[in-house]
C-alpha cells in the first residue's frame, strides 16, 4: 500500500487532503476514489485512509487510526563516533532501514574528521533528509532523529540509560554481545569509535559511566560495519527478524 | 600482529621467505628480527613465524602451524542476484568482513544489469581483489571466493545443498529467520533477489528445489542490505559474535 508521509496534525484531521509534494507524488501514482492508503506522522502513527476525491484536490476519508506496524517493539539507538567522508550517511541510511530508532553522532579524541559548527546545520539537514528517505523506502512509520552530540562524555551520558548500553571496542575479547542480552531488555544503546578507534582511556571513561563493553567476534569489523552488525544482532535477538 | 597473505605452498616451507608485495609491506612496516607474524594461505591455514633475518631477505623461523583462529566455525555463503552499480562490491567487501565463506552472484528474470562474458573475467578480478583486501584488513585467515553462476537454476541446486537454505522474499510474511536456524547446523545458504526482486514464480522454483522461504521482518530492505543483515544474524544465532 502506497504511503505518505505528513504532520502529527495533518494526521489529526478527520478529512485529511494531501498538499504539496505527497499531491504530486499521488498524482503521478494516479490514484483513484476507493483506493487505500496510509498515513504516517514519522513518529510511529499511522492512518488507513480512502480516497474520497481524486480531483481537484485529493480527500481522504479515515478507516483506521493506529500505531505503526513496521516498527520495532525494541528501542535501538546507534552512537557514532564522527567516521571519515560519507560513512555516516552510508550508516544512516543502513541503520533506518533496518529499524533504529535515532542515530546520534559525537566527537572522540581519534577522530579524524568533525564538522565545524557552521557546516553542521547543514549537514543535519541533510541527513536527517536521508533517514527520511531510507524511512519512506524502508516503509517504516517512524523517521529517526539524527542528532549530533557534543561530546564523548555528553555520548556516554545519554547512551548508558538504555537497559542495554553497549561499546563495541577491539580490544575486548571475552564479554559478546550474546552475552550483554542475555535477559529482557527494551531500550538498547550501541557505540562504536572512530576508524582509529577509542582510546584506553575513553574506554575506561565509558565503563565508568556504566556502559558494558562488549566484543564483535574474531574478526575486525571497519567503523560503519560494526553498528549494523550489532544492530541486525539486536533486532534478531528481539524477535523482528 | 601483522599477517601476510602468502600461496599454500609458501606456507608449507620450513624456512619461509618474504617476497614481492609482502617484502615491501614487511619494509615499510620495518619489521625487525625476533619479532612475530603471522602468514595466511587465504584458505584457513595459518603460521605464526619470527623475524629470522631482516635484510637483505626478510627470512622467518616457524613456531606454529595450525588453523587460522579467526574463520567462523559456520559456513555461510551468500547469494546475489546481480544487482545495479557498485552494489556487489559493497556486499562483496561488507559480507567478507562479517565472515562469509563465499559469495556467489546470479542472473535473475528481474536482473537490470548482467554483466557480459567479455568484462565478467575482469570483474571477477576486481571482485576477488576486494575480497582479499577486506580478508587482510579484518584479520580473517580465509579470502572468500567469489563466484558467478551461469543461471537461477544453478544458483538453486548450489544453494540448496546447506544444512539451511533460505531465500529473502518481501511477500512472505510469517516464517521468519529465527524459525529457519531452529535446532543445528553447519553450513547455510542465504540468497537475495535483485533490486526489483524475484518473480512468483521464480520464488516457486526456489520453494521446489529445496530453499526455506523467509521473511526479514516488517521493513523493506534494500537488496544489498538484506544479504549483510541476514548475515549478522546468523553469525549471531551461530554464536560467533
Amino acid at each position: 500500500m502506497v504511503r505518505f508521509f505528513v504532520t502529527p496534525e495533518d494526521l489529526e484531521s478527520d478529512s485529511p487532503v494531501l498538499s504539496g509534494e505527497n499531491a504530486r507524488h499521488a498524482r503521478v501514482l494516479r490514484l483513484k476514489e476507493q483506493e487505500q492508503l496510509l498515513l504516517c506522522d514519522g513518529q510511529g502513527q499511522e492512518c488507513l485512509c480512502q480516497v474520497a476525491q481524486a480531483s481537484p484536490d485529493i480527500t481522504l476519508t479515515v478507516l483506521e487510526r493506529r500505531p505503526s506496524s513496521t516498527e520495532a517493539a525494541v528501542d535501538v539507538r546507534v552512537y557514532m563516533a564522527f567516521p571519515k567522508a560519507d560513512k555516516l550517511e552510508h550508516v544512516i541510511q543502513k541503520a533506518t532501514e533496518l529499524g533504529a530508532y535515532e542515530i546520534l553522532a559525537f566527537p572522540s579524541s581519534r577522530c579524524v574528521s568533525r564538522p565545524d559548527e557552521k557546516s553542521l546545520k547543514k549537514k543535519l539537514e541533510r541527513w536527517q533528509k536521508i533517514a527520511a528517505s531510507a524511512a519512506e523506502q524502508s516503509g517504516r512509520g517512524r523517521i529517526p532523529q539524527v542528532r549530533v552530540l557534543g561530546s564523548f562524555a555528553d555520548a556516554l551520558t545519554h547512551a548508558a540509560q538504555a537497559d542495554r548500553a553497549l561499546l563495541f571496542y577491539e580490544n575486548e575479547e571475552a564479554f559478546t554481545l550474546k552475552m550483554a542480552l542475555a535477559g529482557s531488555y527494551r531500550t538498547v544503546s550501541l557505540m562504536v569509535g572512530p576508524e582509529g578507534g577509542l582510546s584506553e582511556s575513553e574506554v575506561q571513561q565509558a565503563r565508568a559511566a556504566g556502559m558494558q563493553v562488549c566484543t564483535l567476534g574474531r574478526r575486525i569489523l571497519r567503523c560503519e560495519t560494526a553498528p549494523l552488525c550489532a544492530l541486525s544482532a539486536v533486532m534478531y535477538d528481539a524477535g523482528e527478524l
